[in-house]
């Protein structure tokens, strides 16, 4: 690897710093403050590695957490969307042009694998696609679960559109989803969810 | 995976949540808040991969990334400690104590693997932990130099310091070192490095 090449990985790890500022619509439980996209990114890579053997097939743990690595860098220009908001061409339009630019960044011939990934996940056709979706949709869920519902509260999210967005994690993992919707219906029963 | 295990690991990805509350040393570049430890992992994880062929010799690239998705998990109990304080053996145990107790959260039979993966990254012997922890020194690199030298004027670091802690970049990475060298001489040229 030429010096000018990781030259230019630099400019790509300092502007990718700006992921650290994407604030997301839940808060770590504990904390008093929302979460950003990149501690997030962190969080979800973890969960994924940890839970592998409940994903619905095979799936390639270490391509999972590649594009969980990258799947919010296009948010970095278009912004977080709560999964709830129904996702507009135009929003998707703007993260696939925003993670465009920064994998530009890289050193030419570098950016195809990771836009390749990064459609991929976006497109969830795949088993580790699937199942990184999956793994994408859990910390929201334990961050309402253990805060008391503030998120789905605050943005007006009824039972059934927590259910009906959220049953999708079976794509990926049906055992997860299992666990969660007994988790849901304890939250409905104890009225942080209506 | 049974359904048991699931809810445990559940618990797990709750716990690790703490991680986005440990402070660190250094500012992302262009924000005016310190760095937590957990977009700093997600930081580290995306820079090893973007480097991976910057390495002295053969890296496992998923290895390196699994090692530096749980490298800070010790901190949640021992806190963040700045690489240019000497680390006594008294932290260091408390490190290895509280990974050791975050890890036993998950079901039984997994901890073992993520412990010494663990162990291997804190020995720094062989080629995929000297590269990880090279590239674990970069970040706060970046943010002094992008950012004023904000860090090394705070804890009063010298120009000395910053050169005779960070050559240990060249053991997991000599080119990267080389283009750091060069950044940080400027640095000191230019004054934000004194």
């Amino acid at each position: 690897m030429a010096l000018d090449e990781i030259k230019q990985i630099l400019d790509f790890i300092v502007e990718i710093e700006k992921l650290k500022d994407v604030v997301r619509k839940t808060r770590p439980v504990g904390l008093n403050r929302y979460e950003n996209s990149a501690e997030h990114s962190w969080h979800v890579c973890l969960s994924a590695l940890m839970l592998k053997d409940s994903a619905n097939g095979d799936v390639d743990i270490d391509r999972v957490i590649k594009m969980l690595l990258i799947h919010d860098l296009g948010e970095i220009d278009a912004g977080d969307t709560i999964i709830y908001a129904s996702e507009t061409q135009a929003i998707k339009d703007e993260e696939e042009a925003g993670i465009k630019r920064i994998l530009n960044i890289l050193p030419e011939g570098r950016a195809d694998e990771y836009l390749m990934l990064w459609q991929e996940f976006e497109a969830g056709e795949t088993m580790d696609a699937k199942y990184a979706k999956a793994i994408d949709r859990v910390p929201p869920l334990l961050h309402n679960l253990h805060g008391g519902g503030h998120s789905w509260s605050k943005h007006n999210i009824s039972k059934e559109q927590v259910f009906s967005v959220n049953k999708r994690i079976a794509k990926g993992s049906e055992k997860l989803w299992n666990v969660l919707e007994k988790e849901l219906e304890d939250a409905v029963e104890s009225g942080i969810l209506k």
